[in-house]
């Protein structure tokens, strides 16, 4: 590997080589933020002695997730001082009052209205406010864009990849929450670029991934993008499995039985079965590149996996971002940048340089993260578990590029993907079930507007998974302990969610 | 349209304006034909007078649909007679060697064994024969291709149908068992290059059909097949609507309440939404031409409406075949092609000349259909309404090209094919279960050897599907009035079917 270039010269004349490895410059944001009283953790966003740590992307990353984190944390606190208030005088116009102020939207006034009756309804109110927050996120996340790459960062960031010699990055990791922020946070890749579909256990549906890589090809033969099909990239599918390092036996992937050696190996083997299914099914030499990539949940820090001369993962062999922070700590840009060249080589010296150049780009883009969880959680999570705030299942959550806030169940029927299900819902017994609080469950299908009849199609989708679930967790439903928003998106046109309607509505509250 | 033109040259020297009209020569079957000793309506295979139908072909169509159906229409009798006898001593040996005289195969011993404690378990002897019958019938099909079309006359299909402008043929029919000839016999078009999806209302799913063309159109890019990308040739989408001209208001499209109206609007419309959704979808000028097709379930007589000068099919403008055939029966071979190119330039006077010659080819070759009627019907079937044999769920099927022989409801789930499903499920509760006698469904899901695990998920599908059935049909399938044969096909490798299962297998007996 060539030593002594610049990889992230910040002039506006970009050098052939250079190098992604600077996380992205954001654009501030253009909305007016909404009120984060209780910041948390705010304990100095910069970390004294890294070179390739700019602290301006960590603030902005930081300022999101406290803003989205802090409204969802505020409810339960809330709820609990509206239960003590819920026989007094006024109790109604002063719960509004207090949900506007607080919250930032109102409840469910018959639900108020009968709390002199029956108890008040805290499940339905619980459920109420998780649905009215994350929905107040996603519009803000689409209307102002709070983790866009500026325009000219997004070229540079394909210019970089082709330049690795690849057009198109795939990446698929565990659906558990704690690596819901695998892309923007923990690798910085611009998340609009880079495409993430969660699976439990990283075990993404060979199929499903083929049919996207037919989709790539074809646009690159008729439409020359990302680039045209003589260009010799590749496509990149990225695996990322996941282990704790503070309690790997029992913080680890719960579908490898938190078992490291395990979920690296089956996340490899799903690799070669993608690759050996497009090598086997289209001929003239088709194939892919594969990458295996750990996270450690418990600090952020990641192991890369840069394969061999034959393009094969290695689960033995990698290089850890953590220990390569630390060696080159204190240490100017230049210098860094030689030496984790220098590491990823002696591990990967066989494969292409190209190859080697995106390893060590995103070793150096996941420094920021080793920094952002140093300086803001203290280099480790207090929540190393589970921590989710709410179940996305569907098609879509692209906004959701946040660390224990959503726990992903990607699917298209109830009936193939209750698997994925059946481990949202245990994780949330845990959370939520045992103290008698509701799963809340977002239910959401994105379509292709500008095909005919595809959002009518995505609202009946919506409508027969909701019905579906209720049919696979009748017990919790009727208890109201599973409560369901549903919601579509036009992502072709990038639009903001549309709510066609939620679990609450019997009640006779319009959502 | 120009005249005179030998479209039905049978020299080896294939002229380039060649047309396919002439039905396909098939080779012989190259194995053991079974015994067939009741072939009932032989009443002669030729017509007398019509110079575009050749006997050869309708003899062996005839020979295929007589064998098979005869096969499943011994079964009712021979369990009648056997209830009679099930007191007798020696039972079970007698109604073992009757059953491999007469039908080929042996009866689960300990049902027959069992005949003396409980009445003789019928319902599950009949999904036994249904069972034994089919998989014995698509044995026999994949293993000796009773309807293939010789290579050199697939070659000549793909050549004529790029003369016509297309490289691809994608039908989808009503699901209704009265069009599952449509493609090998009503068309008389080759089975295996011509793909075909049913749904009930001929209503086929758009993203599904979106992808089908992407694959396609990749692989012309890639490898050249079935042609290289830029010749001038289109993606040809025909949707084909059904009615009785009998009963019209009772036997025609249950999906679309037997209006035939109705039913050729909606398939009008769902043709428009899929080359929408693909000019929509994909820039440079993608698109896809349309044809829409009507059956007269009762004659198998089509009407055929040629696009307009803008290629929008009109449901209100079309050719009849069967009037053709009479106005041009007495006619030479070349003087019917010249009357039946001018009936369809009167009609379609806009439309492209390729399109022109492609419907006047689907005419030609409904033809020989319309004589097999007459001939072995006397040109209206006995069985004008529903009489299919058994259902057929999943995806694959390519051995059924028999007419009333399966209802299709093509799926990856229950939960999204439940329509389908209820109307199947329906149809054999008039057929079956009023008479006592379960409804026999295969299960069966083809997937592509090539692709590693492909067989393992296409057998956990299949299982999946099967729990899925039983879970929305619970008191039929309680009550042994539904049962299912899974099974799975290697339809990369042309392999044969491979039976994983059955819900006849907890009595003990394995399949």
């Amino acid at each position: 590997m060539p030593t002594g270039r610049n990889r992230h010269n910040r002039s506006s004349t970009r050098r052939p080589d250079a190098g992604y490895g600077r996380p992205m410059e954001l654009r501030p944001e253009r909305g007016e933020p909404r009120a984060a009283p209780d910041r948390r953790a705010r304990v100095g966003a910069r970390v004294a002695g890294h070179a390739l740590v700019p602290a301006g992307d960590n603030e902005r990353l930081l300022a999101h997730e406290a803003q989205v984190k802090e409204a969802f944390d505020r409810i339960e606190p809330f709820l609990r001082r509206l239960s003590a208030l819920q026989h007094e005088a006024d109790f109604t116009d002063r719960a509004q009052a207090m949900a506007r102020a607080e919250l930032g939207f109102e409840l469910p006034r018959r639900i108020l209205d009968n709390a002199w009756i029956q108890q008040l309804d805290i499940r339905h109110l619980y459920a109420w406010c998780v649905f009215e927050t994350y929905r107040a996120y996603a519009d803000d996340f689409y209307r102002h864009q709070p983790l866009a790459p500026d325009p000219a960062e997004a070229d540079r960031f394909q210019a970089w990849l082709q330049e690795c010699g690849f057009h198109t990055v795939d990446v698929s990791p565990c659906s558990d929450g704690r690596l819901a922020h695998v892309i923007r946070y923990v690798l910085r890749l611009p998340h609009g670029l880079v495409r993430r579909k969660s699976f439990a256990g990283a075990n993404f549906d060979v199929e499903t991934s083929l049919r996207r890589w037919v989709e790539t090809e074809l646009s690159r033969y008729r439409e020359g993008a990302p680039n045209t099909a003589d260009a010799p990239t590749r496509y990149l599918k990225i695996a990322v499995y996941h282990f704790s390092s503070g309690e790997p036996a029992t913080q680890g992937c719960a579908a490898h039985g938190s078992d490291t050696a395990v979920a690296a190996a089956a996340a490899r083997d799903r690799l070669r079965d993608f690759q050996e299914a497009i090598e086997n099914s289209f001929c003239c030499g088709a194939s892919i590149d594969l990458l295996l990539v750990g996270l450690d949940t418990d600090t952020d820090a990641i192991r890369v996996h840069p394969p061999d001369a034959e393009g094969e993962p290695d689960p033995a062999r990698y290089v850890e971002s953590e220990a390569l922070f630390d060696r080159t700590q204190g240490l100017g840009a230049e210098a860094v940048r030689e030496r984790v060249g220098e590491e990823v080589a002696a591990v990967a010296g066989g494969s292409e340089p190209g190859m080697q150049r995106f390893v060590a780009g995103l070793l150096e883009n996941n420094f920021a993260q080793i920094a952002y969880v140093r300086a803001n959680h203290g280099g480790r999570y207090g929540d190393i578990g589970h921590n989710e705030r709410f179940m996305g299942v569907g098609m879509g959550f692209e906004e959701v590029q946040l660390r224990n806030l959503t726990y992903f169940a990607y699917l298209q029927t109830v009936e193939e993907g209750a698997p994925d299900l059946d481990v949202g819902v245990k994780i949330f017994s845990g959370l939520n079930v045992e103290r008698g609080l509701p799963v809340p469950v977002v239910l959401r299908f994105d379509y292709h507007g500008q095909v005919p009849g595809a959002r009518e199609r995505a609202e009946a989708r919506t409508r027969r998974v909701a019905e579906a679930l209720r049919g696979r967790f009748p017990r919790l439903a009727e208890q109201g302990l599973l409560h369901t928003l549903l919601a579509v998106r036009d992502c072709a046109r990038n639009g903001t969610l549309e709510v066609i309607g939620s679990s609450l509505e019997p009640t006779g509250e319009t959502h």
